[in-house]
């Protein structure tokens, strides 16, 4: 039987419930996913790499075939690497589409076996994105409802201040 | 182990190379492709319903697991009729996004365990679309480039004029 | 003091939760609004003008400044002659922007002191719009969680089948 | 010295200052503009072919670097009968765009020889279209300001009511 | 007599005609509307907040119901804290709408009681916005037309150089 | 004869075949095509300016109406300053042109006698723009398909990294 990865990536800082509904839903189409966590040394981030992992991995932790990883350099590589046919985007606005298409494509002509499906957030989630969670996290709001009922943000939120 | 049933609606009037990428590309993914062309007795077409179909498995003929349909009424209630989980549709432009967005989201209002799996069209394919080539075809244009290397689509057009 | 009155001009064929929830919220801003059905002898409709009527009256018996009327001709020239200042429009996507934005900008070409006032449809119903819910009750859908829950849908079906 | 044709292709009913615009501005670019008002048979129009192309003929009539022509089916083939290279197009909005570049690319991918060339409407034209225009006139509004100034559109209204 | 106060919120990086457009075309609608500058530390600007502050209330200064103030953190929690009902935002592009509408649809999930309420720009300022303007400025270009009339911008660039 | 001097201003960091493009089918509507490369002090760039100056002169060199040129300041006090009365730009997808729009009409009402020229990238070129092939560069993947063919970017890369 044939397997089929596919590759979740994003920076996921922090990972929001738009984003564990797309990994959810991708299940029954996918054999195996793989969220992959961007690195980028040059980008702050409000959450460290191993913050944003430990919480995604927790998200999940009920899912034997959702795994974490992290990765630098360009994604075709990586996919290459271990092994992936797809690479899976949520969409949720029309200019979300321009740029979503423009990776996508370029990424199929770097390797033409790989193929990006793409699933739709829920319409009630799509005003729901990691900058604007970012931006409510960091001047005290409660983000609580952008967040994956698994994750308590506050103990996050803490950890940072505490470092 | 499960299987994966999507069905690809639409009128096809006629079926375009874009339309033939999105089917071939999704086989990976799908256990099973549906091609269902949608019947609208109140909407002219270029093609008859009957020849829009002998076109389309024609173009298919080598592919066990794409069959070809024909449909009326809702699509969920036709995917709910052949049991399939999937709908499949291909995406190239912002505006396109927009309006596949709202039907899929309703689709899934009206049956939650259908999902909407979107695959990008080719980027020489974009401007392809079934209204252009309509266009080109009625007015005596060479639209070969635009249709399936399987079909020599002026044997369909001769049927036409002659009916 | 001031009174501000409002235009909420459509073709409502159907009303739907989405245009409910627009004119509900608009409530605090104007202290009147005027529900306009447009009458366009030329285009075809599910519900004949005064059925629409009769449906609108019956969501809004509740809120006595809101009241339903009908027009031909410019929307203009409707609110000159009722003396309305403000025309309400609800925004869904961006491609119903651009589209809003010139009727609106025409609008105020024509009548300096008319402004439309845009609200945004709330994220669960971005995708409801009356061309979907139209075509879902043609093919006998249940489409009850896109009408307003004043209305039973089915009595206005019956009503059409029997004439 | 190379002659520098362009088609600048509509159905111009009726024609608008934003057409008007768009011509004058090409003049410093093109040796030769050929407004070609394109003839549907099966779509209806307000004002008749006959009257657009006399319309159009007035509005020009200073200016012998542009001429009016009329054309049935393909605009390539057009373009190709009377040895133009280039198609002008005017842009207003992102929905235009998206239209106008699949038209675009399939032209140039059925003449690889027939180059687009597209200007902006100025800002304040952005929102007039035939469309609007039309439904103004129809309805008995004043449209002038959306009409080139050499043309008084109310002689045209009077012929058609006459006939 | 129910009060409608609104909040303009914004960084204003300078202040230009489209929101003064804005903001006086609101004045019918709201009894009060309160300009809001954000400010924001990590964040370069071309002017001190002060001067943004300074410049705004001399092109209201004839306005009695339009006040200036600064603040930082969440939007909603300074709508809160001045008991304002509603956020004041004006319409310019397609693109702007997205990104109007995921911030307009957080705000009301985090406080259901927060309506926003949008504003077209005229036609010919759409093309107007701070950061081009700003661009303008730095490069000693002359911005006077995309500045309120009440105010001489080189007085407060002539400020910026002697600090 | 009336001279038609165009610029095409941008970045380029990098020059790629889309700009190729561009640049080469302009070539029959100009006399002569000014390439621009915008230098910003405070924005990080791969490639130094002389460097990429240098690519695409190399790019040209076949090409005697087609020289290279470097600006800072504004696009349209650069124009003036070399007397060309067009600019020429690259179409891409419907956010770019919203982009391409404002800056177009704010140079026209600086300058109303500067007038933005802009074609279609072909659709194969659409997924390609400097910031991906940036990326691919700076991670070491293989980006010659989206560079001119007359440039090999390895030595250009290899530079860099000696300096």
């Amino acid at each position: 039987m044939q397997e089929r990865v596919a590759v979740f990536p994003g920076s996921f800082d922090p990972f929001t419930v738009g984003h564990e509904s797309i990994v959810l839903r991708s299940l029954s189409i996918f054999s195996h996913v793989v969220i992959a966590v961007g690195y980028n040394s040059s980008k702050k981030s409000l959450f460290p790499l191993e913050t944003r992992i430990r919480m995604i991995e927790k998200i999940f932790e009920a899912y034997p075939n959702v795994t974490v990883s992290s990765y630098q350099g360009l994604t075709v590589d990586f996919c290459k690497g271990i092994n992936a046919g797809y690479l899976l985007r949520g969409l949720r606005t029309a200019s979300d589409f321009e740029f979503e298409r423009a990776i996508a494509q370029v990424n199929r002509m770097m390797d033409e076996n790989l193929e990006t499906v793409f699933l739709l957030t829920s319409p009630e989630l799509t005003p729901v994105n990691s900058t604007i969670v970012r931006d409510i996290l960091i001047h005290g709001g409660d983000a609580n409802m952008f967040i994956p009922k698994s994750i308590n943000i506050a103990d996050y939120m803490n950890e940072l201040n505490r470092s």
